[in-house]
């Protein structure tokens, strides 16, 4: 017979775990089916977790050998242990895939081992790595699969030489050359830590910019920025063919016309992910999928069949773990009979460069593709008495108000710590602040944030410290 | 004959010189007196900017020789320069001292160097150093001359061994053993300096806790991280003596009516800081001082007499450079007719050790004492996945809300870049939030601002990740 809850999560990754969570303090009887040794999905395993453990411990190093003789520290014979950094990374993946783990029994949510298919609208057949069968129903089925690397079709991964962001973290010894196919958050973010720890990266962009659909003065400055830095960026540049070999990676990449070749010893290509629904037999179940392959659903999470939702990387919107909470959050709530709700407009976007970026809102080219008349400005961390202080001075604050009532629009930080600076100006963008409501508010000093108030003021041209 | 303003801010500290510079803007005359040799006044030259820069130099000292490893770095023979520590805090305050003077200039502010005294209720004498004198005449005068520290009667500073914040930023040597008498902000700030230097480090503390006013779980949590950090303190207990000779200082120190003896090399006086009014000949103008030495303001932070207005360190409330900033702006606008207003219960109070300290709003022993009915909730940065990220884990978040309409109360945090992290509370308090609007509001992850996020839903026993 069936095993029978009232809901189930298929996958246990941000919008699945934290679903599970929610579901379950509202009082539902909660199953949650992964395959993988552990939960946490691929943010916890292979994702922002491990990713930012090597970009932090990779940046002290940079800051080791670049900063430290200013600062009065003098070292002698620094030397990288990639193997204890790699276990330090991993020992902070394990205390997080244990931490869900953990949330699991103590919520009471059943962690059903084996990856998860359709027998039926309300029902899935469970099936683990020993071959072993068991059906479960529930009146509510969640789809949070989340989604996988896309691949060149000429370049498959071997997670070795090709890697994906899955054997970017687990290089046994620093690449002398790296190229980063994509100039994206992943590719910069993990293109930095091998070059902080020795690697020569070259990155290949298709578009003209870096950084997708961020706002274009950031876009310009982080390549300035990383650029001084020594990666090496080529823009508008595509990749048309590529080899693996014993020797390393060949490339052909082509510039207006102009072919070039790259040899590597590695490749990450992080050129998107694609929605993750493989084996679910979302047919048999008659789920719907969109012109892209991301589960269809509606503005509630519901899927073309009734009782069955999906949230996260698998649907449309960001790709973000915090984006999948809020849905793994609100799906809950929905299925609880609450209200559950998610705000797209407010949902920031972090990279974990150095200096890292924060943007939240509109950019400024959105705003003219929207018709908004708007106010700018834009203020360097060079004014910012605390940048001064922590010797941090690159990158800028840009915030964009409405011209006619001065809301706060959006928010665009490249700088030190940017990824936590983001927090307030999300959350007056959710009480639907103004530009001068940040520049009334009193923030402490010397601190980062105070470059956030100071470009709110220059919105109406009244700064004080610029 | 007199030179005639609109408006003469007397200090050029951050009242006197955020107030001047709003005053230029709004359209008036403005003079500004400084007796010092540069613009910034205590919070620029000797207080909080030369401070963080060595509370920065000097952590990341500390993070190499005991933090390192762990990441996979290797360093052999870290050699502490003082010499070059010492030099770049003095090229950051020069940065900011220069960077003042150069917004005078933009703002075509009369900067008047010397010392001014009353000469009557709108009219002031300023001396300068050659002891040259000039008449000024404005309808406002703006007193703004900031604070001093407090010294005890039986161990005059001499800046050397008997040292202020002054002394304690210059020191040529690190002192072998230091005692801080005054375990407040200014104490810990410094003493964590030069214990991170290599000094053996006694704060003397008088009050049955460290840090002043603050939630008392906070402190609580603070004396547990610095001493095992090797601070050694002291609490409840009173100086009563002390000697300075050349082989250095004698403590006799009192508790629970025992006495011991303390030596030290160095010992740093950090027991408050007192108005600082001398030499304005306040008499004269017939301005009024309150009990402690204050000068007497209303809410428009008018004085005894017509057209003469005081900020800062030199009238009630918290002696903090962002306070007074904020008393500056919003008495300039005052002066120029508009509405000038500061909010006084969302200033937040920092302490930038490591980790550090972000406050706002009321503490749990405030709420008690004003028989406010809270809810709260605390969360350790353990459970937040960047601080594992970082492998900074101490410390936690703490959030009060009103019981019975979930308002938000106070925030204190200890933790990871909690001077950064409070200023999304503040904007919270500022709309009149609640826990639950924090807790509803998309935050990055993985961010250390999650905490804040966690801490908010853990007030309505729903934490997600706890």
């Amino acid at each position: 017979m069936a095993d029978q809850f009232d809901v189930i999560f298929l996958g246990a990754g941000p919008g699945g775990y934290i679903g599970s969570i929610r579901a379950a303090q509202l009082g539902l009887k909660v199953a949650c089916v992964e395959k993988d040794k552990t939960l946490g999905g691929t943010c916890v395993n292979v994702g922002c977790i491990p990713s930012k453990a090597l970009l932090y411990s990779s940046e002290l190093y940079e800051q080791t050998t670049h900063k430290f003789k200013k600062h009065g520290i003098e070292v002698e014979g620094v030397k990288l242990n990639l193997a204890a950094m790699l276990k330090r990374k991993d020992a902070v993946v394990r205390q997080n895939t244990t931490g869900v783990e953990f949330l699991y029994k103590k919520n009471k949510i059943e962690w059903v081992k084996g990856s998860a298919a359709f027998i039926g609208p309300k029902e899935v057949e469970v099936v683990d790595a020993e071959g072993n069968k068991r059906t479960l129903t529930a009146k509510h089925i969640v789809i949070a699969t989340g989604s996988a690397p896309i691949e060149l079709p000429f370049l498959k991964f071997d997670e070795k030489q090709v890697v994906s962001n899955v054997g970017a973290l687990t290089f046994p010894e620093v690449p002398k050359k790296l190229v980063v196919i994509g100039g994206g958050v992943i590719g910069l973010e993990l293109g930095s830590v091998w070059r902080r720890l020795g690697s020569e990266v070259t990155v290949v962009e298709f578009l003209p910019h870096l950084l997708g659909n961020m706002d274009d003065d950031l876009r310009k400055e982080a390549k300035k920025i990383f650029e001084k830095q020594g990666l090496k960026i080529k823009l508008g540049t595509k990749v048309v063919s590529g080899k693996a070999d014993k020797k390393g990676v060949t490339l052909a990449v082509e510039k207006d016309g102009k072919q070039e070749t790259l040899d590597a010893d590695a490749v990450l290509v992080s050129i998107g992910r694609k929605p993750y629904t493989e084996g679910l037999n979302l047919d048999k179940a008659g789920v719907k999928l969109d012109e892209k392959g991301r589960v269809l659903i509606d503005d509630h999470f519901r899927t073309s069949v009734e009782g069955v939702y999906a949230i996260g990387d698998c649907v449309r919107g960001a790709m973000l773990a915090h984006k999948a909470e809020e849905e793994g959050v609100a799906c809950a709530e929905i299925i609880a009979g609450q209200a559950g709700h998610v705000r797209y407009d407010t949902i920031p976007g972090i990279v974990y460069t150095w200096p890292e970026v924060g943007s939240v809102g509109i950019t400024e080219q959105e705003a003219k593709e929207q018709g908004i008349e708007i106010k700018t400005a834009k203020l360097p961390f060079m004014s910012n008495p605390r940048a001064r202080c922590n010797d941090d001075l690159e990158g800028f604050c840009k915030i964009i108000a409405d011209k006619k009532n001065d809301r706060l629009l959006g928010v665009h930080i490249i700088g030190p710590w940017a990824s936590e600076l983001i927090a307030e100006a999300v959350s007056v963008m959710e009480f639907g602040g103004s530009a001068e409501d940040i520049g009334r508010t009193v923030h402490g000093h010397p601190t980062l944030s105070e470059i956030v108030k100071e470009t709110a003021l220059a919105v109406d041209k009244r700064a004080l410290n610029s």
